[in-house]
């Protein structure tokens, strides 16, 4: 399923705490990205303070390599984009994070390693830092709140660039059955005949126990009755236990009648 | 452009960090999100590590709403999805995070008002506890690294929220000028006859420099050198800068010429 295309690396530029890198390393690994690279970073690595929020993403924090500038970092990197949350006195090609991925993909299938950028917490990427990027990435969040936390930034790339992935090794019906709806039972599905036994049952319980009103609403009520249960695509299990409520108040019923 | 249609509600169940409260306000808000509940959370509310998470998403924080179950918490909501990494034994329909969305939409567009709920960071939520959801969400992480950092998770289905209400109550042209490539100009951008008069400079001042080997070659190397100015799209600002460049160098040769 996995094709052998480069998997996009994630550049932290001049970040200020090392917990971001951390849930970073972990948000990459949730979606099979596993190239981090830091420049100048502002506390020393490597640091504790990433270790607890990776999560288990050790792997990833032990490889990441440490640069002094944005070029070195992208030595073996042939296109990148940068996000960015403010408008820039800078002439570039801006585009959404779908776009990216998709142009990401573009490179990767040439063999071409592939490179997203993210600026520090508090202030972002320079012009100077963003103008050597092919493009700038902008996620349209709300106008007046749009400064994303980083590592849920670096986390909204991810899984943009693992869904086009997706969409892209998978066949359709592979990729509908990760995304579509699906009913996952403990018991088998129950068979219509299972569940026309159930139904018949129902009935003639609800018929000696005066439950309808009048005989000519039966039918309709009946099939309001049906319809509801049809719709829950009911197990086997769970057509037994409906079976097990009617039986169990029978007994009752039953006793009830001697005492 | 905004619908007024519901947006969902986000339901935290005994989250044991109150910073992970603060990060999905922040990713809410991010979003266009604002109603934010809570169901027995580890610690006290109101609490202060949430606020430094919250990065200003204040307006979120103060209007949380603390419950001691879930049904209480969904007193005015009809339909819920639960996160889950983890396959249960319970009979369930389940679905990708995509999918998830759109279902939400279709019963906001009724206005009837749904709701996301998230487990703790630790567990997860319990079978008893999802059993009330009309259907799970499962994200396509890797199958080995499969448990999402809890804001995280949040960001990731308000973003998927934000776009399939983007896609809805935009008109497709709206949409793709948010999604698609775009070019920024500080200036505007050049016009064919300015890059001809470029072109034509640069042609003359590379021939008295004797740039061109040979006179047949200098045709395609022409070519080759104007499709490239042609893909970035130059805005007059850029042209007048690279017309500057020539009559520098053109300058500095004059001088040379007469010393």
């Amino acid at each position: 399923m996995k094709s052998n295309i480069p998997y996009p690396v994630i550049v932290l530029v001049r970040t200020q705490l090392p917990e971001n890198i951390g849930s970073t390393a972990r948000a990459m690994k949730n979606f099979g990205l596993s190239d981090l690279r830091l420049v100048s970073p502002r506390e020393s690595w490597p640091n504790k303070g990433a270790k607890s929020m990776a999560a288990g993403a050790d792997s990833i924090l032990e490889n990441i390599q440490v640069f002094e500038s944005i070029p070195e970092a992208l030595h073996d990197v042939s296109y990148t984009v940068s996000l960015t949350a403010r408008n820039r006195d800078i002439t570039k090609i801006e585009f959404g994070p779908e776009h990216a991925v998709k142009k990401i993909l573009y490179y990767s299938e040439k063999n071409e390693k592939s490179a997203i950028i993210f600026g520090p917490e508090q202030s972002g990427l320079t012009n100077d830092e963003i103008s050597i990027s092919n493009a700038l990435v902008k996620v349209p969040t709300e106008i007046n709140f749009s400064s994303l936390n980083l590592a849920q930034a670096v986390l909204l790339m991810s899984w943009e660039w693992k869904k086009v992935h997706l969409k892209n090794s998978l066949s359709e019906e592979e990729y509908k059955d990760i995304s579509d709806p699906k009913l996952y039972h403990k018991t088998p599905i129950s068979s219509v005949s299972e569940r026309d036994y159930f139904f018949s049952r129902l009935e003639e319980f609800l018929e000696m126990n005066n439950f309808f009103a009048t005989k000519e609403m039966q039918p309709s009520v009946m099939n309001n009755l049906k319809s509801m249960f049809a719709r829950s695509n009911l197990s086997q299990q769970e057509l037994g236990t409906l079976n097990g409520i009617i039986s169990a108040i029978e007994r009752k019923l039953k006793t009830k009648g001697k005492s």
